[in-house]
């Protein structure tokens, strides 16, 4: 049971820990706070939170758990905010879809990594964001990343991962390098092409209208091309050496892609698409699991 | 009313037209032809088709429209087969992905383009095929582009396009480069950027899970990875000429990204993201339009 859960950003992540929490009956009283004063009002208009405030370290005092549900390019002002009244009877941990730089940023604010601010991930991301957004079931069944130090606590870790147990995650942990480098393919990478191929042909369509043939495919091709632009730069920021190489490796296979049309060389196109086929249904068998 | 409908190819798209045509009672009789012996014998068990034949020209004698839902890279070779039935009293028309070069094909099985042919694109593929996908309500809603050319007869136009309604389809009429155009773009790009994807992402799974911590974005961005790789290597061979042009220009937009990253461009990289918010919602807008 926890006493005092302070939520910093109740948006889809954190006010969806929220909701979650509340329903299961694990917390007594929830206080939030948010940037965003429409949205922190929205988030205590739907009972989300229990209460609200417009400070930062106003919010988390008292709390025995503090959840950082922000932008990870705001994660360095709100450790600052922290930092005054930071409690060794408290437990911080983030939700930031990046990791390295959370904790460079936590090094930078407290000099180390304080041992009771357990860095984490749940990938549970949506198109859609704010309070009005979160659900209390959205972590069922979904993966969440831990990613601490030598330096982290273990009674921490094992609270958080309690937590997030209780909500309905499955819980896995890493170190932040390695976080930082699977999410680079499988979350970043794919948002910058989405981005990058709906921008060019949103140009093009300007020209001569191409969306009006485009369907279903399209559709859920660009779907995370949809997610919140400001969130995107900031993560892909973030963690812009990991995406960046990525990058330069996606373009060389691209680039082998058009030789192979260039020579009309329907062999190892086959080869290509067939690899890529299996390799897809690899994946949705594990998501299965 | 259409007497004698035959199907050359009684996949997804032939076997759905088979049973949307059939459902609204706008055929006296079907026959079916199909490379493949089991998918054919399926089609027939299934009641997608009143007969079958194991021969294209047999097939087609006495129809009176003949559908050819074949891959693109097997029409030459059907219009050689049919060639010698070709009857001025029957309307032929096709739905391959891509146009120029089954309009091409035809001039070289005919030294012309013969006016009852009808090049057509029922814009309506999935990642499933065969005649056990089959849907009668398929084309409801959806769009289909026909390419007549000046060649083309206005009557066997206009008699196709009816089909094509009356299945519930909307049709639209634009020439073969035009639509070749397009369909790279909206269709052709997309399907070779989550197939080269999804290809160089298996190889590292294999060094190292990654797949293992993918979600919803994920899934839904590969999700037309999991096309036929036949079907696709046909097409973008088909097509390679426009599809090669947009690679180039889709490396040049994600190597401008690159240099953004590098440089901790975010005023520029949150421009990008956000244009192609809003071009996706222009989609979508048009999507339900």
């Amino acid at each position: 049971m926890i006493g005092r859960l302070c939520i910093i950003g109740v948006g889809l992540i954190g006010g969806s820990i929220a909701l979650a929490a509340r329903h299961r009956r694990l917390v007594n009283a929830i206080v939030g706070y948010d940037p965003d004063a429409a949205n922190l009002q929205q988030a205590l208009a739907l009972g989300i939170v229990d209460s609200i405030s417009s400070d930062v370290a106003e919010a988390a005092k008292q709390a025995d758990i503090v959840v950082i549900a922000a932008p990870v390019g705001a994660m360095e002002s709100i450790l600052l905010a922290l930092q005054p009244v930071w409690s060794e009877h408290c437990i911080y941990t983030d939700t930031g879809s990046t990791k390295v730089d959370v904790v460079a940023a936590a090094r930078r604010v407290f000099h180390r990594l304080p041992g009771n601010l357990v860095p984490g991930h749940p990938i549970a991301g949506a198109e859609r964001s704010g309070a009005g957004a979160a659900q209390a079931e959205l972590y069922v069944g979904r993966k969440v990343i831990l990613t601490p130090l030598p330096e982290t606590d273990a009674g921490s870790v094992h609270r958080i991962s309690g937590l997030w147990e209780a909500l309905g995650a499955r819980v896995f942990c890493m170190d932040p390098v390695h976080h930082d480098e699977v999410l680079a393919a499988t979350s970043h990478l794919p948002h910058v092409l989405a981005f990058v191929l709906t921008e060019m042909l949103g140009r093009k369509d300007e020209q001569r209208e191409i969306f009006q043939y485009a369907a279903g495919g399209f559709r859920d091709f660009t779907r995370i091309a949809s997610s919140d632009p400001q969130m995107w730069r900031d993560i892909c920021l973030a963690n812009r050496k990991e995406i960046v190489l990525l990058i330069e490796q996606y373009r060389d296979a691209l680039g082998q892609v058009a030789d192979l049309l260039k020579q009309g060389d329907a062999t190892h196109l086959l080869k290509l698409f067939a690899d890529a086929q299996s390799a897809r249904q690899r994946f949705l068998d594990q998501l299965e699991k």
